[in-house]
């Protein structure tokens, strides 16, 4: 195999190159893997991979040296909540001591206390704090990086959030999609008449929204005591109109009927699913709907269980693993510790994982024709790792093992 | 207050100064946080403390604004085994397809593939990486930390190990502690007649590597298949002959009895103990004894239950917490999500956590008169950290929150 003339870049001598190309994929190489591996780029494209021994290494070209290190496609977080304001670390006490989420939220805490700092919040504040968040993911290799508004919940404070995302977006290295999650919460003004808040949503927010292009997906948190599954509906709905992607927070915590309503309206994910029913898992299947699993929400909230990502796997649908940030059920911008913790707690294979923060994480944001693998052909998005198999990434946890990363081609500064 | 004529740094603007200074500890302030505080530093000594209102900041004299930050006692990790060759994370996938760590080590894997390695490893080669797992540690606020032997199991590599060790003594800038732990599995040459090897250890081993002063400690893997109660205590006899200090490895995964023997012989602390009886928690209470739990091997082990603390708590007992690094059972060098971990998994407050990495920590080595707490007098041994609150730093998880770290009063770079 030769390079196309004149690469601007060719990382070479990678321990592992870890694909995760379905093409190159086997049973006994369930990621792809090519061993001491090469990678050609071009106009932040790569034009060429194969082992290093295949190629010609040109005098003129830039080259990097990767010995000790594994080579992924950049990781994909496709599920944050990264702009809001305030504190909630005295929470964290309150459920050592045996409360719940659900009863911290009827005490006035929970997503109803965010939205109250989020409201009073400047949007340079907002944006302060949601680029630190952002940043932070980056260093942990995340190169694309799904956002959602939703501690707003007024017109007002939402529009101010995606303006936020909109802005993040043009400014940082990595890929920011951005999602409205009007539908986060019931607000407490409409606490009495939660349908008068869909039909503001419907009526108002998301027709603005749309106009103004500052969103590329729609959310709502179907659950017991926030929207049901005909309120979803209508949100949903009204937003594939409008021309936004959708996707769901289902069965977090009671087994509503999210998951089945994101199957029959062709949702791009589902989220969270530690309660989806069999039924609903043939209601993804058949929507093309993809599962995105939030292993660090479980462990953070001690939930008795996990999301059934075996089941979900056997059924045959991609499973996409995201951090699930945010200031209630998950404080955590680490993704290479989420993945951990899919291994220990989900019972994933190491490759099922890798997968699940690269291809089905592409997947899940409905932009795997350009990244989530290394294919020639797709963006340049790397992540290096100082370890000697994508097995010691997950093994050896609590630390991160990035090395450098790159964003079609440009290698970023920290 | 006045600081001392001089003084070579004032930190001050802390938004708290977590002491765990017994004297200033109420329930209403467990940890005798001084909010907004100031730490006057001379000749690598804490001079004096307060709030900084309460200080004249001299024009002669470095000083650090720490806004936005919080200070505590530099962390200390008071059990690892940083000192090995080779890789271990093959047995990850094994373990998550069911196979237990005692299965795996019966089938050749385990401890005994790492003494394998470690047996070939240069003397060179095991500097290397244990210098820089140690830095890694060290980067997550660890400025004292215990390390042990125990990957050799021959005369020779057990002192190339400890020399090892007491070269990184010599030459990091935390506090290294040397704990030798020959008896950390039975080698595969020992394994028809175990009580030769207790033999060699107690008249060779032993005695050798008191005349070279090579360690503190002694510590003893107690535990069905490895060293009998028995056998235990004629090696920690000896060592306590020789003029080293004790620790065991006890109740782990069966009720063995070596928490009673810690008890019993005074042993400065008895770590694991997932399955201490009610009897053996008096004999350490009565032989004044700390409990070192890890329950970041609970975590990573998937065991079906985690140390009693809040048992150990109640009964007066001092409770340090450490990482446990080691290639088998828990491969983080990060304390910071082992105290999340201890929250979590093991009811224990945040104040009962930092306590765990501070004072007791100190404790759990003895060397609780100089360190562990910030008080006047005491090592200017500090770990700076990005947080309003200490519940921050346990909250939000996975991320490291460490801005800056003092040994003896000196600055450290990374």
């Amino acid at each position: 195999m030769t390079p196309t003339p004149q690469p601007d870049l060719i990382l070479y001598n990678a321990e592992q190159l870890v694909t995760v190309d379905p093409a190159r994929m086997t049973p006994d190489n369930p990621l792809g893997v090519i061993p001491k591996g090469a990678l050609v780029i071009k106009d932040g494209c790569i034009t060429a991979l194969g082992g290093t021994c295949d190629f010609d290494l040109p005098d003129t070209t830039n080259t990097i040296d990767c010995t000790g290190q594994i080579l992924l496609p950049g990781l994909i977080d496709s599920h944050t909540h990264p702009v809001f304001a305030g504190d909630r670390s005295d929470e964290f006490e309150k459920r050592l001591q045996g409360t719940s989420y659900l009863a911290i939220a009827q005490a006035g805490g929970g997503i109803k206390k965010t939205v109250a700092a989020t409201r009073k919040a400047s949007e340079l504040e907002l944006y302060i704090s949601a680029k630190r968040r952002l940043e932070t993911m980056l260093s942990f290799g995340v190169t694309t990086v799904e956002t959602k508004s939703g501690y707003g919940l007024d017109s007002n404070s939402e529009e101010k959030s995606l303006r936020v995302l909109q802005k993040l977006k043009r400014e940082l290295p990595q890929t920011v999609c951005v999602t409205y999650m009007g539908a986060h919460d019931i607000p407490i003004e409409y606490k009495d008449h939660p349908d008068s808040y869909v039909d503001l949503l419907c009526h108002d927010q998301l027709p603005k929204i749309a106009e103004q292009k500052l969103a590329d997906f729609c959310d709502v948190f179907c659950e017991t005591g926030y929207f049901s599954v005909a309120q979803s509906r209508r949100i949903l709905e009204t937003a594939r109109t409008l021309g936004m992607k959708l996707k769901i927070h289902a069965e977090e915590f009671t087994d509503l009927g999210g998951a089945q309503l994101a199957g029959e309206l062709g949702a791009v994910s589902a989220d969270h699913l530690l309660h989806i029913s069999d039924d609903s898992i043939q209601a993804m299947k058949q929507g093309g709907t993809v599962a995105t699993l939030l292993p660090g929400t479980a462990f953070y909230l001690k939930l008795p269980h996990y999301a059934p990502a075996r089941k979900l796997l056997d059924a045959g649908i991609p499973v996409a693993l995201a951090t699930d940030f945010n200031p209630g059920s998950c404080m955590s911008e680490n993704i290479q510790l989420i993945m951990t913790l899919a291994c220990l707690n989900m019972n994933m294979t190491p490759a099922e994982v890798i997968q699940g923060v690269t291809l089905n994480g592409a997947k899940a944001l409905d932009l795997h024709h350009d990244r989530g693998s290394l294919e020639v052909g797709k963006r340049a998005d790397l992540a290096c790792f100082n370890a000697s198999s994508y097995n010691e990434l997950l093994y050896h946890f609590g630390v991160n093992h990035l090395t450098s990363v790159y964003i079609q081609g440009r290698p970023i500064s920290f």
